[in-house]
């Protein structure tokens, strides 16, 4: 009674890799796990939709690598060590060849960050990836969205805005734009680097000031931004600064870190962004209140254009 | 700059319900769980596309029941205990009526099983709901596909083949039947009680045979099931007998468990159906080889019309 869905599961399952924990893997009702003793578990579930999330035509390897990453990034904002995921795929017809690319974009990802695929399902349907992923973490040095105090510094790693700027650009973006969107970094050990550094932490990929909003409204303080300060990376500059500090600051996609942390912190922290070869910036400062404010290089207040991306 | 998205995702949050291991829930990068020391984690996911695991015009409320369920089966059927679950819900459109009727029939099944809802997304789509559920198990209890023996009998729990009669009589299927469509019965707590007492067991989504067959494989045997002793309720018991023997043998979406013990547990199970008030069924015997035969009342092989259910 083999056909083609149970074919793709082996298929899936050939390729799955494993880790020392994993009791039982894909191909039973269920994956079994033995999970390190005395650590909290982190879960995050993150989906795509074709159209929505990327570009209809983006390669299928992009789509697998992207999928992972997201999920990944939200692991990295809580600091925790990726662990296992699973793979909810919806196919609109049984396509091996595009199967077999998805994977090795997943796959790659998953292998670089030691998280074992344990399970999941494939079905009919509009393109679609739903992922959950598991990771672990020392019980109280999660990065929660909480944490900020006023007169913490607030940080971003890496460049902001490049995704957002390719995306504006499609079909036809800068190749170095372009593989931000396509092929995101999760920033997955500056994360668990900052577990017990920062006070608050999340990853931007609705927009900046958008997701900055929500970390303070969990912390109950304001923000002041400096937009000059934003990392703008090489392919970005290129742009003129009015677009530029609008898909730098409300763009999304960039899946980099944003977190808070006491100024007694910052030689620690360039000193981490040394090590790991990742810009680290300040970009402003905590502040009393509940607002986030966007300053301009002379000091006024900015307005995004359109507000961070939201689904609804 | 709240929006559609974020007040879908508060209103999630507000009905969610807590566990005292969930030290954070909903609405951070990521939820944080303290796992019971000494049990391993049971992880599966599935997905319910509309038109494709429910008809296109099936209730919110039952939708959001008959998501949950599938994958309480798929953790009964592992004997776990349900702890935590993710939702990625992909919506055509916000619509808070249907989105409370949704959680209304999630929500009742997540409390009758002390499930807690952590996290998850909205996205805007096609219908579709993704489900990672989580449980635990005390280390070498779970029922796994690969424990059955030749000579173990073969059992089967509730009733076999109403959900498929009700979707064959789809838009217009007798009450009771329709019931088992629309809302199946995880059988969490026979799950339970069946570990250390099942020698191998699954959950019969796809249809009884092809559903033997991923267990005799796995477990490196062959069975043989009498047509006539597969457990039928009244609502059913009305139909024709061929049509019936169809329903019950391959038709799915039963979310009942088939499992395999030795001979020497009939008491206990036979005890065991009565205490949970739910009819075990022995419908067959584990055999040597690698097929699944099904004979009818004369003893004669029986071929089904149709396979098991598959998506390509």
């Amino acid at each position: 009674m083999d056909t083609g869905e149970f074919d793709l599961i082996a298929h899936i399952r050939a390729r799955a890799g494993a880790r020392g924990d994993v009791i039982l893997g894909i191909g039973d009702d269920a994956a079994l796990l033995q999970p390190p003793p005395g650590r909290q578990l982190v879960v995050t579930a993150d989906t795509l939709n074709a159209g929505v999330h990327f570009p209809e035509a983006t390669a299928a390897v992009d789509i697998g690598w992207k999928a992972l990453a997201v999920n990944l990034s939200d692991l990295a904002a809580m600091g925790a060590a990726p662990a296992w995921c699973t793979l909810s795929l919806s196919l609109p017809a049984s396509d091996p060849a595009w199967l077999d690319a998805f994977l090795d974009g997943f796959l790659a990802l998953a292998r670089a960050h030691d998280i074992a695929l344990i399970g999941g399902d494939t079905t009919r349907g509009p393109l679609a990836i739903a992922i959950t992923a598991i990771g672990t973490i020392e019980p109280g040095r999660a990065l929660r969205r909480d944490g900020a105090r006023v007169d913490d510094d607030i940080w971003v790693s890496g460049t902001l805005g490049d995704a957002a700027a390719a995306l504006q650009a499609w079909p036809d973006p800068a190749p170095a734009l372009r593989a931000r969107l396509d092929r995101p970094t999760p920033r997955v050990e500056l994360g668990r680097r900052l577990a017990g550094v920062a006070s608050a932490a999340l990853d931007v990929s609705d927009g900046l000031l958008g997701d900055l909003g929500h970390l303070c409204r969990a912390s109950g303080v304001g923000a002041d931004v400096e937009l000059v300060r934003l990392p703008t990376s090489a392919a970005l500059a290129v742009h003129p600064l009015a677009a530029r500090i609008g898909w730098q600051a409300t763009g999304g996609d960039d899946y980099e870190l944003c977190f808070t942390a006491s100024p007694a912190r910052r030689s620690a922290l360039e000193a981490l962004g040394t090590e790991l070869d990742l810009p680290l910036t300040r970009i402003g400062r905590i502040v009393a209140g509940a607002d986030v404010h966007a300053r301009d290089a002379e000091g006024r207040t900015w307005q995004p254009a359109r507000p961070g991306y939201t689904h609804f």
